[in-house]
């Protein structure tokens, strides 16, 4: 189940805004042990939204999740730029302004619908609107050949509630069965090419997707070097998947002990 | 002055790693009137690296800056992966075997040069090693065609550092004179879609590169939407910038005014 996940808007870029919402949507996906494969984040730019759009499908991804630039603004290109993408027109959806006046009356807003808040109605043709009841503007989904298109928001919020209710459904059911255990140490002692070695037989004695081994290096104290080195056993079956975990486990174990370091 | 940002790590795709190093560099160009024009994030993956690296290099930045992949371990791939983008060896550099020494040197370290440590300077013919003081592998500087490349640490002092002193400098001489300055609204009472078509009235009547205006939705209290409006202005003349802002910050208040907010 391969994820890739576009993020539009200016702020991003410019050091205004930390994309969080990158971090927390891979980190949904790794959860349930879909992959994503690629974060792109482009400028509130028609052009370079649908560029991208483009590249994202020539790779052919299962889903592609974008998030940001679905507002009532002049620089809310996001829909506009997948419909360009994709050679279709933008056209103002009837279940959208449903929508959009069922999410103000939840809200208990009593909002006109003036042409600032219909162009938040207006999605590319042959998608279909998604209810958003903690904000305004409805997410999107359209089919793109072998790809679902999921448009967010931008909203932490608003974006999550879509994912978890309409998206994250998809990858478990993409995925399967699907169980990871984890085990972290803190090495005092060794540096990252001090065990690189033996992690790298490690890595090439499992399939690539079983296991997820890496070190982060923590810099020095004093003289002493720091590192956290992580392991993830993944797989369908509980079991097989603690089996591998307490082997590769004890092997980490025992180099650590060779090269002098200690876990704390 | 248009820069791309390659970020490599397995770890900023599975919501282990937020990438604050894609925000800080993203801030830094920001400030010194540079334009990030998109932030691409790939798996630990050779060819991953390798397609990135030629798809940005197509879209000719004046500058790519890579992070992270730069180390001794397994999956520190990025300098294989550029080389192999621009059809070129990874050769072995004397210079950045002298800069290993030294850094260890440095920092007291006495470490013998293992065949996995000499990876680290392991580097794309035609290629400059950057001395790295605070960690042990060299940065690398790499010009193609009209982009210059460099491939900085993923640990975040390291690459700051780098940045700092190799990067930055360049980016201020290539933007040459630059002013920013900003007002930001917190306004009471006013939504994105209401205030959106006078904000789109202003952004049209000026060039695009002079002027940054964008709300950001702060959901309601009670039934009170809230808003916040940034305003930058930009420039080379500090007067001009000025009086830019002033004007636009007076257009934006009476606007606010108007509509019945108040800004708080």
């Amino acid at each position: 189940m391969i994820i890739e996940i576009l993020c539009v808007g200016n702020e991003l870029l410019s050091g205004i805004t930390l994309n969080s919402n990158a971090h927390w949507l891979a980190g949904q996906v790794a959860s349930a042990g879909g992959i994503v494969k690629r974060v792109t984040v482009v400028r509130d730019d028609l052009g370079e939204i649908s560029d991208a759009v483009k590249e994202i499908l020539a790779r052919n991804p299962d889903i592609l999740v974008t998030t940001g630039g679905l507002g009532a603004t002049y620089d809310d290109l996001t829909l506009e730029g997948v419909a360009m993408a994709l050679g279709k027109k933008i056209v103002l959806d009837e279940r959208a302004v449903q929508m959009l006046t069922k999410s103000y009356a939840v809200r208990k807003l009593d909002y006109e619908l003036t042409e600032a808040r219909l162009k938040m109605a207006k999605i590319p043709e042959g998608s279909t609107p998604i209810q958003n009841l903690l904000g305004s503007a409805p997410a999107v989904f359209l089919q793109a050949g072998g790809t679902k298109i999921f448009c967010l928001q931008g909203v932490p919020t608003e974006m999550k509630a879509i994912f978890e209710k309409h998206v994250m459904p998809l990858v478990k059911k993409g995925v399967g069965r699907f169980v990871a255990q984890e085990v972290n140490y803190n090495v005092m002692g060794v540096t990252e090419a001090m065990i690189a070695p033996a992690l790298a037989r490690i890595v090439e004695s499992y399939p690539r997707e079983d296991i997820y081994l890496k070190t982060h290096p923590r810099g020095y104290r004093k003289k002493t070097p720091q590192t956290r080195i992580q392991l993830i056993s993944r797989g369908k079956d509980k079991k097989e998947v603690k089996k591998r975990l307490d082997a590769i486990a004890k092997t980490i174990e025992n180099e650590i002990a060779r090269l002098g370091g200690r876990v704390c």
